[in-house]
């Protein structure tokens, strides 16, 4: 079987440099496509690449441009040929850093802002890179013994439990919870296109809990501390069900402990 | 009791030109504030105006410019100071008229305007409209005799049965599918800060049926006839439903049979 492959989109910090680490520490033969929107300031990234000699290959992609997303997929074609899984990582809370905590706060502007990062570019980043995904090995995830049920590669939207409209009680962060609402439709529209013919393709949305990043950092101090997670314990979590995925559980939403959440 | 103010956004055509026409015929008393992107060109709804003397106003505004939104909010101030129902009406299946087929068809553009028209205009309404329906007299829904559970006013998104994350079988409609999934937490949203405290509105999204539109039409012959419905049988189907509401109702999606849709 070839070296798997696996695309982490916003690898620059955050859940998706932790994803990138994760890889090449736990699947010594995989290979890391990392994108991100500016290669030149992702310090971290590239310190990574260069502990890792051959194994990754960072991209410049903003997600906001589906021209980027279009050659960025040009590269991998021409380069690998071939994908086995595709982490959408990158996401913002609100244009200003903070989600609103009441309607007056809404803009239409901003709340396009935040959709067009947190829904479109996944997205978009589907259309482009589901071609690889359909020629990938199934280097990631469970396969099973009968050949038609296997899948070639793996889709992961990175969700938000806030994202769930059911388990919504508090309100407020219109921008966020929508955007992840929406991201979560285009998972389980995706998951059934995709698994629709052979080679199948798994889409699934992970909520990686309350993690120490960038994105939460304005309400760290209302988290309790055990509620916190570091970046390396919830990519430990969300790749622990990756690995245990497959045809059967596409198409859902699951937290980091494995339960599925509601939509 | 004040005579009740319901305002129409995307009441040139379809559902919301049917929706001023049922408000005029069945409640008697009403005023009508019916919006649309160009007045001029609103013949119908013109008509319908001449018909009622002094009980319609006809206000420009494009979902797509909160300006626009802004504006008309302060016209209302200024004229009504008041709002007892606000429905959200118009949206686009898509751009092209059509609703994608497959993941090939997405665009980032197309599904963006999609996004912007049938998602952010809603609740953009909202924001400016909300003020004005929190001084609503509650003149639609059914009033409870308990005073502190009594309504002022209504909101109403129109959503649709496929953008149920939970009911999707067949996929395809992206860019449909994932609006009306974000305006459902949108409803939600706003039912729980619109509901929290006095006076309160309610919120709900409402699925129509697949009614006989322009945004359906490209769909027509693929509908056995019994399942295509008039805009004047939705729309009493519809009115039936709000005739009902009350705060105990609020933030749910509601076939137009009454049923509770899943998100």
């Amino acid at each position: 079987m070839a070296a798997p492959i696996a695309l982490i989109q916003g690898a620059s910090r955050g859940l998706g440099l932790e994803f990138c680490r994760h890889v090449l520490k736990n699947k010594p033969l995989a290979g890391v496509i990392a994108t991100c929107r500016d290669p030149d300031r992702a310090v971290e990234l590239r310190g990574l690449a260069d502990q890792h000699p051959g194994r990754v290959t960072v991209l410049g992609l903003d997600v906001d441009r589906e021209e980027d997303i279009r050659r960025a997929a040009e590269r991998v074609t021409e380069s690998f040929g071939r994908l086995d899984l595709v982490v959408n990582s990158s996401a913002m809370l609100h244009p200003s850093g903070k989600g609103e905590t009441s309607l007056k706060e809404v803009s239409a502007q901003d709340l396009i802002s935040t959709l067009t990062t947190n829904t479109v570019g996944p997205l978009i980043m589907a259309k482009h890179f589901a071609p690889l995904l359909r020629k990938g090995g199934g280097g990631f995830g469970q396969q099973p013994v009968e050949k038609a049920n296997r899948h070639s590669g793996i889709i992961v939207n990175i969700t938000a439990k806030v994202g769930s409209i059911s388990d919504n009680g508090l309100g407020g962060w219109y921008s966020y919870r929508m955007s992840k609402a929406a991201l979560n439709m285009a998972t389980k529209n995706l998951s059934i296109e995709l698994g629709r013919h052979r080679p199948k393709v798994v889409c699934v949305s992970l909520h990686p809990g309350t993690v120490n990043t960038d994105l939460s950092r304005p309400y760290h101090r209302n988290v309790p501390k055990d509620k916190l997670f570091s970046t390396q314990h919830s990519v430990n979590c969300l790749m622990s069900i990756i690995d245990t995925l497959n045809v059967e559980k596409t198409g859902k939403a699951y937290s980091w402990d494995g339960t599925v959440l509601p939509w």
